[in-house]
């Protein structure tokens, strides 16, 4: 005979998986879509190159923002749409709704481990490989279509940046709206049946969107780009023009959608009286946490500052100098962001505990549509770069899409920092549902069991990024094998007569990066589960904790000092002032150490450091999803003692 | 009127700074007589290196080995005068000599201070600046006369490697004794008034010399050494016998001294009953996790086997792939040893909280003879081959001075796998005694004044590394500075007709490195000052746990990496296999991008990584003298909402 409690049960995981593969779908056909609009982007930011500057900006930016409000409209529709059918069951049952509604989020991070990872790897082997055998063996230029994996790196600029970083930026989107959802259904929002309160997460998001629109107009209508020198100041407008209005609309938020007072029960113990104002305190440090990683990022990888300068400076010595001030510049870029972070979790969970650090996640996200486009501009500008060299286009053309690119580098690295900083306090929100579902009422740093998984925890972060820059290293050998295998056996490939096969560059790109994601994959799969088994939920919040704060300064300092490389040598070879001139031109022993620290640098800022974004966050997702298994049955091998 | 309370006040202050300067002259004198011995060691090990590599071996293990004695002895026969010195005042009021005695602690982590973060820099410095100049502008050879910077390169190696590592090791000996004999005085011990068992932190230390000394004759007299190869594996095998014959002796000492059972009062709450052999296995799991991290440094570090191989091969492709898989190295060998510190610390802390902490520290330190014998034995050997090479002495003893050299690599490396564990063990039973003083029943990771002290102590790490690699990085372009002018103005310098100006090079280093400790010293000294007064205990207690989580994991990935990086460099240079061959000879692309591997380690294994057992000893130190002040005047901050 089937019980009640267990029909209940199975639709209720029916309902979940529903929101699960809803995730999955969203985040797959976005980033699907966004890659299909960077690909016909490129060729016309190229073609556009031609008329002028400011023409092949247009071009360049419109579709990154096409893909940016994509990105955030779907993921906003879809949830939205799937809350009210769900509602055609649950009716008002709150919580019961919005557990279900948490696989929406689960969905998103578990196509952000592809996206990122796999990704990361993609786009860094064909890079890497492209640049060993291409410009070290063979002394032919970045781009050249004579290179067969040329096709494979433009595609990973695509995989990896465009897709990649949207996957990484809805998965934050999706799990922190899921969090901030089933706090407040379980909140007086819930036993007051306040629909609009509940829904203030996606009232958030909504208002970003209207924001970010009228933002992109100062971009592209308002103001109008004549020189080159003016595309990066006007990218880093667009995000305090942006986060300034979106002040103001998330006021307007709070002060429309939410009760003057209501109660947060979260984390057991005492329920918290929280005052509409408060709430907005909570998504406006969040969001101005963002801007603030945002502008030290800029400060820290765009070569107008001291910073890169000085990492280019130490060119003059050789590359070895050039890593250890790369390096100390990653270390050194953390400081400030960190700050920011902690600033942001304080006030916000001092105001609205959990939920404060979730809504504060998504106030950080709220101009995710802007940062998105700003971040697509980069890989799509490289590309038209690429597009432009292999068409044999004139020198004047390239000369421009690379200073498209040179601003797009900047922006790429803000657009890291966005994403590692929301991946902080999304992680804190679902640590802290992860403490609440498995009825901890503290995690105890003087507990032997938390202390031991906080060690273990904040080393996890170095074993995966070992795992991915040994997996791009093995991906960039298979493909270094294969792009020398075809300059030795196609004839009359250097010599531009024969086309080199550019498929198979791609397939071993594509087939290396699912095969060597495969490691770092089930570190992060597995871990919560054999802690949780064997060592119980105490050991497990330790572990998470310690993950988190480690993971967060790893995956800045890699991705700043990468950014930082990279830019130097570009600062290098565009010799805009005296000093940049005195240690170029290309091909100088100052540029030859300059392009040792850009190729190491690429997979510390594409692979590992962005991954571990994945790994704080969809650890805390899944042991979420698993907390009162650990609680009913884990902790086995302290039951033996 | 003067009241009774504050005269005994005053008094106590004055045993502390009394113990506090015995600590300071204690750790200086053992330096002092360390860089003596080692210094007319070096000229010895050169001449007995014409006598075979037998007798050169011989004379390099012994130096150190009474290096190693001496700062052991020392620092136990120093502390034992003062305890009982101390008790004709204090009499049978343990509680206040012991607290006395901390100064004891203080004085020798102190001295540290200058010892790692200074003696790093100098060592760096110099090493860095001459080989800029020497071996890159003016191609001449390692430890050429000519370079005015080879002196102070020399007089580094005995700065940093002896007098660092030593002050760093005494600190660490000193102050987990001194945080033992605390917590035993304030237990069961005291008040029955069993000098002996409250001793027992001491006894280790003594049956620890004793072991040490047995070992010894394994290494000099039980068994002969007489080719190259078989130098490192004697090495090693001194780490495993002294660790098995101590392993007895710790049980030996356990039932002796202990009473079969007896209670520890710590962190308030429910006192903890111990019996002596659950002291035996905190002891115990201390000494093997040393051992486990020594061996996995080993294997991580020596050329003998195939992470350091894999690393020398991908020099084929360039110093960029070289620098990647050497960071990936050290990110993984964090693995086993943080698996090694976490179960010692399960196990001693649940047999015996803070006290089994205090004693696994111990346990680790207890050989330490034996391991700084191993340790300054590199040095030794390092500099040997510089006088040979300065006096013009044939090829064979530099050949033979290398092969002594390339294992002490190894065993360097070994020896700062043990400081970075011992401090990690050492600062956890700080922090204990902290949390202790600072009256904190919990330590809540849910707690936002606790956590965001968790992520801003797991960037401490960062900035301080970033700062001591800025340090070296300007310390050694001063050198290059004056090394170049030397060249530019003496003439017949290149010639070798004139002699170089070498003490104006060894000023520089001296001066440089006092004036650049300055600002990672403030970061150290500073921070628990500010925190505790702004913030209050709860957050600083989060700070010190972030900073100890996070700084082990860099400051192994760090010594390990360059210690790879180095090794690397010799595995090619030596050529000693099939596979080593087809990467050299010395001059070859692949030793040239293994040479830049080197120089970016150099800060990394010398200066940044070992400075961070500095950093995370010293907060928790000073955090503990200063806890009843921020718990009773702390946390400003937080008083104004």
């Amino acid at each position: 005979m089937i019980k009640c409690a267990e029909i209940q049960k199975a639709i209720s995981v029916a309902f979940t998986t529903v929101a699960f593969i809803l995730g999955v779908v969203t985040s797959v056909l976005s980033g699907y879509l966004g890659m299909k609009i960077a690909t016909y982007a490129n060729a016309r930011t190229t073609l556009e190159a031609r008329k002028g500057v400011s023409k092949a900006f247009f071009a360049a930016f419109r579709s990154g923002s096409v893909m940016g409000f994509l990105l955030a409209a779907d993921g906003l529709l879809v949830l939205y749409i799937a809350i009210n059918l769900f509602k055609i069951y649950y009716k008002t049952e709150w919580e019961g709704l919005f557990e279900a509604i948490t696989g929406y989020g689960l969905g998103g991070s578990s196509v952000a481990l592809f996206g990122r990872v796999g990704g990361g790897i993609y786009t860094k082997a064909a890079d890497v490989g492209a640049d060993l055998v291409g410009k070290v063996e063979r002394n032919i230029p970045e781009d050249d279509p004579r290179n067969p994996a040329v096709i494979a790196d433009n595609v990973g600029d695509n995989v990896g940046d465009i897709a990649g970083m949207g996957s990484d930026l809805f998965g934050s989107f999706a799990e922190s709206s899921c969090a901030a959802l089933v706090v407040a259904s379980i909140s007086s929002f819930g036993t007051s049946h306040d629909f609009t309160a509940m829904c203030f997460p996606l009232l958030i998001s909504s208002m970003g969107i209207v924001v970010c629109l009228i933002t992109t107009l100062f971009a592209t209508d308002f103001y109008e780009i004549k020189e080159v020198n003016q595309i990066e100041p006007a990218l880093k407008r667009q995000l305090i023009i942006s986060t300034a209005l979106m002040t103001l609309g998330i006021l307007l938020v709070c002060f429309l959608a939410l009760p003057s007072s209501f109660t947060i029960y979260n984390l057991g113990s005492t329920p918290k009286v929280v005052k509409w104002w408060h709430l907005f305190f909570c998504v406006a440090v969040g969001l101005w946490a963002g801007l603030i990683i945002g502008y030290t990022t800029e400060y820290f990888t765009s070569n107008a500052y001291s910073p890169v300068q000085d990492v280019a400076d130490s060119c003059r010595t050789g590359a070895a100098t050039n890593i250890i001030f790369g390096l100390a510049l990653g270390y050194k870029s953390v400081i400030i962001p960190i700050f920011a972070i902690a600033v942001a979790i304080y006030v916000s969970f001092a105001l609205a505990v959990f939920y404060g650090i979730a809504v504060a996640a998504l106030g950080m996200l709220s101009t995710i549509a802007t940062g998105l486009a700003i971040d697509a501009y980069g890989p799509i500008s490289d590309n038209a770069g690429g597009i432009a060299e292999m068409a044999g286009m004139s020198h004047h053309i390239r000369e421009r899409t690379d200073a498209l690119d040179a601003a797009g580098n900047t922006t790429a690295a803000i657009g890291k920092g966005f994403a590692i900083g929301s991946a902080a306090l999304v992680s804190l929100a679902l640590f802290g549902a992860y403490v609440s579902r498995a009825s901890l009422t503290s995690v105890d740093v003087l507990s032997a069991k938390v202390f031991i998984g906080l060690i273990v925890g904040a080393m996890l972060p170095y074993w995966f990024s070992a795992m991915t820059m040994k997996s791009v290293g093995k991906a960039a050998l298979s493909m270094v094998e294969e792009v020398r295998r075809q300059f030795n056996t196609i004839p009359g490939l250097m010599e531009g007569i024969n086309n080199p096969d550019y498929a198979t560059c791609v397939k071993i790109s594509t087939d290396a990066s699912i095969k060597e994601m495969i490691p770092p994959g089930a570190l992060v799969m597995v871990t919560p589960l054999v802690v949780g088994i064997l060592f119980g939920v105490e050991t497990l919040a330790g572990l998470l904790a310690g993950a988190l704060v480690s993971g967060v300064q790893i995956a800045i300092s890699a991705s700043n000092t990468g950014g930082a490389w990279d830019n130097a040598k570009k600062y290098i070879e565009a010799g805009a002032s005296e000093h940049a001139r005195s240690l170029g031109p290309k091909g100088s022993d100052a540029h030859k150490a300059a392009v040792i620290g850009d190729t190491v640098g690429d997979p510390l800022k594409d692979t590992s450091g962005p991954s571990l974004n994945i790994l704080i966050k969809l650890m805390a997702e899944e042991s979420l999803v698993f907390a009162p298994f650990f609680a009913a049955h884990g902790g086995l091998l302290f039951k033996i003692g």
